[in-house]
């Protein structure tokens, strides 16, 4: 029985609570935050579970095997290292840490001392990104030419982080867990609106080694609420929309092939092909739940997580890039180099 | 009476010559083309019109006094030159020209002749983009702070010219026409997916002089169609679906505002207004209808064309700066130094 | 070469012309109707038709074969009965005569002239329609347990006909053509709200002899049109959505079966399986096309048409006893016993 | 402060028990469920509540004064009876008695007592019906043609009850509450197609005293989800589409008219208009939470109930009524006689 300790009980450590106290093979041991409204809800909550406003204790508590880490971001990394030191299995809230400095050393500890170091990116345990991971595995896109998404709503203004560390971490995730590439480049401008606060709309474009592009539109000062991504294949495409209640994911048999048909003189000699749409069936099952038990399950056998450290370091570096490049107007950041040398 | 020439009976000159067939104070004189289909075509729909395989002839006939260019983008040039020395006044489909340098030539040519030079942007005399700009200049938005757009849909791939002068032509027009400001820089990524035809998806940003923003996405490779754009200000963001069948624009009465409440620890301190959704009635005149009694108005009345050659001029250049950035992997393109040095 | 008139160029006669002009095996030779502006109009797009302003010049010209019957349906028996006596082959509009008494009476003349009597419920020829009726027969459903349709726009109110003739008619026609079984009874609800016009909405149900029933919900009143049928089987249902662009027909592997699990106290015992939901690609073929040549078809080759006098007749039965259950305030109407006794 | 027992914890009364828990000026005095399962719930939500297997328990508790009974409808009456016995203000979960003579005994015997006795017609507390109710009553619609509803969705199948009674059952309260008018005749039609399971869909049609009328489309067992009324105005009209996030309410500036015009022939002479549509803002409070402070409202100041045990018998008469004219193949069901001479 593996004991979990949650630490930072704001906003998302509840969900996080909750689904520990849920999972099978581990026990909610503890639960730290510094403030006593947040503990007194948590008392209401889990009656069971030892209360502390000093996240140490829960570190060092011998009950105490895995430490969830849902403060702040920039409070991840002083955290995940007491904890990682500890010895205790490391679960950190997205974005993993708030500079990829941090986040490596973080890989490397966990590494050397052999303690599982995984990050919330919660929508990659979600049914329809595992429905488009197993769709692109088994190649039924064909080459995979690019992912498009809008992620936009009014509000949740930040006040550290702008608007691509809070939205646009989301698709960053699922593009390194579904398309099996690493950036090249990225590219992104954004624009902030609303005095004192961070950059509140931006695009970001990123290039992946293997050819496909990324592009990202994320906003908090929209009328609408979208949560719609596309992604484009050689022969078929994929449209994720998920606010959708069921046919969250509707895979099109559409695309487009060369012809030598010499009477089009206007237009290109492109062929259209246009089939059947299908959505498939997917699990109803909560993403946060699977990826509870994803951490407990890779504790018990020693797993490497689907989503470890090192792909949480992948998203940071990525988002670090995308601010730099926001901040140079939309001047190209580009990754290869020091990837190949490092 | 106005006697106009169609030249170009391809696939946007029957529109063309249909509505000013049937417009006031004008009448369809003769209809060039070189291909002999084209111009049986045209026989059918417009007995009366005199045909011809020679521009040139259409252009120095005695009976016309308006031409309208409707060719591929290679021609304009050429065509709209000979038209204007011939002192004709003058439509041509956008984009206006092939470069900015051709542009400036008919602007030029066209002022000092006394001429009217228009540009057939359809879209800005949609009731939808009328009643945009009537709302900004209203001010019931408050202050604007950007234009983002969504123009994709499978097809239809040009040869000669990549997905930003065929999609985002379009926003770049309609920007021009509501958001009152010039360029400042354009930064832009696309790519292309299928061999020997031009990028086929795009992302561009445009800062504007006066702080506002748009983004533009582009796509011919897309499993669906989304003709979808957004214009978002300080009071009040609009939701433009073109694709709709009556309620193509509504007007959201949302907005956000800083707030001093000290209580706020975790979130910025900002607050979030949500009101009511209004969508206005539009009328259902054909845009390109509008568009060709405004063209016989301007030359009637001498009134400058809403869409006058200075504005085409500022599209094609808007249209260089995004394609040289897409080259340049997203390199910011700086508008101002040349603008404010001329 | 089959010669075709086409007799009343209103509103739908226009369209009529137009698909049999470019209908192989056929051509257009006469067009009749009663105005000089129709025929006007009728000259402009047909100059090699004959015009004449008496439909029985029409059906007595002997280079006509066949005549097409587009005129208000109170005409339609004396023109249909005409032409059936003059040894010509006949089409009319739906629905095929003001009252079943007519009706059978062209029934009876056509079968014992030997003359092709078919009728105009275009929606049977639509590629949505054929596909619901290529998956019933195809038994891809499972026993089928309903149709149930939504018909309703803001007009177009009829003078001569109730909101039943002009809209229901169509859902009839489906139905009779898909669900392969005859009606039993029929019962109906209406309400005028516009003084000195006919019922402007009507709730329709029809139980038919196989036991599925029909559900109808007709409205001129409505502020939104909507087109959407459901067809509901015993392992799969279908949304058949005439408004959508592309994906009008979608097939949800959705079913409900009994279960034994004696735990389901407050619940029936029913199990719920939602499977994967598919939209298989139609036809872009436009059905009047379709049609058209159908007739042309079934005259060259003697063949029966889908859309017969026998089912145009049961279309008018089943107008007309809703009609009287609508006067009756839903009193049900039952065809068996007459039915089995002729 | 108002003590308050909640009788029944299966489906719907933990609903109830939580917001009588979180209402101002009331306590969750006990919980009676006659399953251990059910209590052991309870006690973990409601740990300072007592709870009892016998519910009689619970009405002659001293400090209970007022009784929510949430049990099977079928026990509705007994209980509710027993509550009025002993004195007890009582709030019965809709439809408030499985026969118009039990909820006639009930409203007697509360109206003796002095009593207040309350029906939980959920959606009558919803913003959008009191939006819809807001507009009628300020006759913003002009005067009210019709209410149209569709409620369909996959299961829930009841064990004891027809569709009708769970599903339209909404619908009747919502058209009481918000038509102002009494029913004068139903007319209904409905199918079985899971083998001893009640009615699964049926189309009901009630014609009110003030003329307008109802439709009502119910459906267990349909592929979609669906929860759209329309409410036709002779000026303006409602689509409450209850599944959309924000805009639920649209109002419509559609209507009809009369004209003189002769031109007209073939078509009724109507004129159709066509304005602007607007979303007003709702109240995002919970139907449920409004409900219970205007239980504990009307306790206090000893107000008449909105939807009181009047209204609920009301709508219980129509199920009845309805249920009858389903067995009887849509033969009408008139109400006004037995009214009248009441």
């Amino acid at each position: 029985m593996i004991g979990v300790a949650v630490i930072g009980y704001g906003y998302w450590g509840p969900n996080l609570a909750r689904c520990f106290a849920e999972t099978e093979g581990c026990s909610l041991v503890s639960i730290a935050d510094r403030s006593a409204d947040a503990l007194a809800r948590a008392a209401k909550r889990h009656p069971y579970a030892r209360l502390t406003s000093d996240w140490r204790d829960a570190i060092t508590d011998p009950k105490v095997d895995a430490v969830v880490v849902a403060t702040p971001v920039t409070a991840h990394f002083e955290i995940a290292l007491a904890a990682l030191q500890a010895g205790r299995q490391v679960l950190v809230e997205k974005p993993m840490t708030a500079t990829s400095e941090q986040a490596r050393i973080l890989v490397d500890l966990a590494d050397r001392r052999g303690l599982i170091l995984m990050v919330d990116h919660t929508f990659v345990y979600s049914s329809a990104v595992q429905k488009m991971k197993e769709l692109i595995d088994a190649d039924a896109l064909g080459q995979v030419y690019y992912y498009d998404s809008t992620r936009i709503n009014l509000g949740q203004f930040q006040r550290d982080v702008n608007v691509i560390w809070d939205l646009a971490v989301h698709d960053l995730s699922i593009v390194s867990h579904i398309l099996d590439s690493t950036p090249a480049a990225i590219s992104a401008t954004g624009a902030m609106h609303v005095p004192g606060t961070p950059e509140n709309m931006a695009q970001v474009s990123v290039r992946l080694e293997n050819g496909a592009v990324a592009y990202l539109n994320v906003n908090w000062l929209a009328p609408l609420k979208v949560r719609r991504a596309m992604v484009g294949g050689a022969s078929k495409m994929i449209v994720w929309d998920d606010l959708e209640p069921t046919e969250k994911i509707k895979v099109y048999d559409r695309s487009v092939s060369l012809t030598d048909d010499p009477e089009q003189i206007h237009e290109m000699r492109v062929n259209y092909r246009i089939g059947d749409m299908w959505a498939p069936k997917l699990s109803t099952s909560e993403p946060l739940q699977t990826e509870a038990a994803h951490f407990v399950a890779c504790i018990d056998q020693r797993l490497k997580p689907i989503t470890d450290g090192s792909m949480g370091l992948g998203v940071v570096e990525m988002l670090e890039a995308a601010t730099r490049s926001m901040r140079m107007h939309g001047q190209v950041v580009e990754f290869g180099a020091r990837r190949r040398a490092s």
